[in-house]
């Protein structure tokens, strides 16, 4: 750390963290779960709170509309190499609901053996916490120097968890004004808690969800029972057709576009820090179930999946029903890596099921057709040592390249859209909870994140000059 | 019909249609739906409903108390056979709710084309609308003679729909009040429409439910997508391996005490006027999709069924959300026959789902322990040509003998704890979609269901003299 100008900043951070934290919480308030129509005005007031909060710190921030939830987007007139920040302010649907220890939109922070203290709460790390080091990193900067070491251009969306539909078009009509020289993004994890961690692969997604009908109506099970198609049987028949007897994905063609990783990589992999045992027990297994003569990191980073993410029909409420329902309902995700083709690949699983039904069961098909392809980043870029560089400074550890299970479609869309190369860096721990029920982020995640910011762009700003 | 007694009663119940049809109307708009404890009190208003309206025909009367809902038990004073008539008073849920075209617990009157006027509400059919023809006769009967031609008691219940928890412990702690002659029961179907139908065998009934957890939380497909143990993939594979190929059911052993029926039984059944196409075709089916090698008819009445009733796990709700979720569960029932063994069954099931469980998976079984043998009823009693004979002339058509598909385990029962034989005429239709939304019964059914118990009431009674 020889730029004089970071530890004021860094002392700064460390001294205003109650304030920080007291800002997160205030966010975590609002329940802006983007995917359910019900919490529409509240994704707009957390679109609010960040035009307000950016404004704050001197940004020329504001909410731009779209036919879905809002953009806020916000620039910086400071002279230095300009990058965009990303991150998203909408959430994940809270359900099972009952299985939450403390209300989700009322967070808490928690003292905890295992964690020290924690920020408990829906959106503490996917990604409310996350974004919000970034912009303490801006704010703590600015206080001390009055202006920040980079122009910096902030874009939220608010649809990250529901398909971002808006996205796309918006980048498009917005093109100019929202390309820099390299986009920053918030929304990913350590490989091993304090290992700093920049992704260098992502793995793509599509989403599909279907319906088989079996009979015209629910039916009795004395009356019907026997004769009856069930749709139940039929969709569970189906469901364990998708994947063979070692963990292979079973639909025709659905490898097309695999590549295996190299050794190299798979070396780098391995000295990572990942830490499987952790990972594979602290979730109650003893084993990874994916596909059989792969390790856990590369089922994990390296290879295809097809998820069941919801299944459901008959009746599911207290005590028992004679019925045999009409209806039965699947939501699947894939994840996609190499250069699988989400389009393609999902006329082979719709093939797939339609295919393999009975006589007078029928298909409906009810998902978006959104789907985005793995991305691989350009790490061969100088900000990426100068991040690495920097981010080892701050968790005197080694940062590292690691691959990534999740899908941030957002890298390949800048790169495809605005021809901007991303880099993603992210303080979440693989224990987060993120998407489940008690989500928590690391207070030490959020305290050494906002940290790791302010020595990123200090490193981003002296690579430069 | 040489009965004197007959004429003027039918004349009555004739004219007092329009009252009989108000009286089940008002019965109908009580939501007793027994197996949800939020309708505990409801269930209470309809039995206190029935037992006001015995009362107001002379019964002698009263609401029972059993740990779970009311009995209803009343008693004539009338000399001649002593038959206990049973129905139920509670209903089954309404959902899915979305479908009914009438709220479910606002009866109406509807022409249809096919059927003439129908009364459309949940408990119409099952069994609020067929439990009501025999009050109808009686009250009928008592206004035109003052009297009735049979002693007669009456027990209702109110658990039929949830597992008759208290039924047999009230029924051994009233054995002698509620022993009888002979049983009349309705709560079964004709064979086809305008055939009447008297109930020689009922399948038996097993209910179980039980539950998958692979992860110990709800995980994100993107973090754990590949080495995730996924439930609902678990569950699937585990309903999908109760049938093999041919619609047998594939548990070990499940076939044990199944008997063949006899050639001639087929030949029987063959003439009863089932009409096999309707049957199939009125629920959008083109053949019968259980056991090769059976037909329709003998799937539904004589052979085993292994059914699942509900399925469920994961994110249900609008939209998608990338989850693994921690469980996944699911209700089933069995339709038994010939000697098939309830507890034994159970056990062997249970085994199934066990023994192919992937590691890190495990079990829990949540259903209540009942279940009842399939029941044969003693024809050979000189009352079921009596009824035979009656039904015969009220319809018009030669009254059979046929089996059942559903289960009224109520009939073992009587056998077993009262040494009390049964008999089964009902009115009800295949397409009455009872256990389902827009539940109806034939405004014909409940006029020529009371003209016919007056006429079965007054062959008892004569057979007897």
């Amino acid at each position: 750390m020889s730029d004089p100008r970071l530890a004021p900043v860094l002392d700064r951070i460390d001294a205003e963290l109650p304030a920080a934290l007291d800002r997160l919480m205030e966010f975590l308030r609002i329940p802006s779960i983007s995917t359910d129509p019900a919490y529409r005005s509240e994704c707009d007031r957390a679109a609010d709170w960040l035009v307000a909060d950016l404004v704050s710190i001197g940004v020329d921030a504001a909410k731009r509309p779209t036919p879905g939830h809002a953009m806020v987007v916000g620039h910086t007139a400071d002279a230095g190499p300009h990058v965009l920040f990303y991150g998203h302010y909408d959430v994940q649907p809270v359900d099972p609901l009952g299985e939450w220890k403390t209300p989700p939109f009322e967070p808490v922070l928690q003292e905890t053996e295992e964690h020290g203290q924690v920020i408990r709460g829906r959106g503490s790390s996917d990604d409310k916490g996350q974004l919000m080091t970034f912009v303490e990193a801006c704010r703590a900067w600015k206080a001390v120097h009055g202006s920040l070491p980079a122009k910096i251009s902030f874009f939220f969306e608010g649809e990250e968890e529901s398909g971002s539909p808006s996205l796309i078009p918006f980048m498009k009509e917005n093109a100019a004004e929202l390309t820099a020289e390299l986009a920053l993004i918030c929304d990913t994890s350590m490989v091993a808690p304090g290992v700093p961690s920049i992704a260098s692969q992502l793995r793509g997604m599509l989403k599909d969800e279907f319906t088989i009908t079996g009979p015209r109506i629910d039916l009795h099970s004395g009356h019907y029972g026997g004769p009856a198609l069930n749709p139940l049987k039929e969709i569970a028949r189906v469901v364990a057709s998708f994947h063979d007897e070692t963990g292979r994905v079973a639909v025709e063609g659905f490898y097309e576009g695999v590549e295996e990783i190299s050794d190299e990589m798979k070396r780098q992999w391995e000295a990572s820090g990942f830490d499987e045992k952790t990972y594979l027990e602290s979730v109650g297994m003893s084993r990874a179930h994916g596909e059989e003569g792969y390790s856990t990191l590369e089922q994990q980073w390296a290879r295809p999946t097809l998820e069941v993410n919801g299944l459901w029909g008959g009746y599911m409420g207290a005590g028992s029903k004679t019925v045999i329902p009409s209806k039965a309902h699947c939501k699947i995700t894939c994840r996609l890596v190499g250069s699988m083709d989400p389009d393609r690949l999902r006329e082979k699983i719709r093939a797939h099921v339609s295919d393999r039904l009975s006589p007078d069961a029928t298909v409906t098909w009810d998902g978006n057709l959104d789907g985005s392809p793995a991305a691989v980043m350009n790490t061969d870029r100088p900000e990426f040592e100068a991040a690495r560089s920097a981010l080892s400074d701050e968790w005197d550890r080694e940062a590292v390249l690691v691959g990534m299970g999740g899908s941030i479609p957002i890298a390949g869309f800048f790169k495809e859209v605005l021809g901007m190369d991303a880099m993603l860096i992210g303080f979440a721990n693989d224990d987060d909870a993120i998407h489940s029920p008690n989500e928590k982020y690391n207070v030490e995640s959020f305290h050494k994140g906002i940290r790791s910011w302010a020595r990123v762009l200090a490193a981003l700003s002296a690579e430069r000059s």
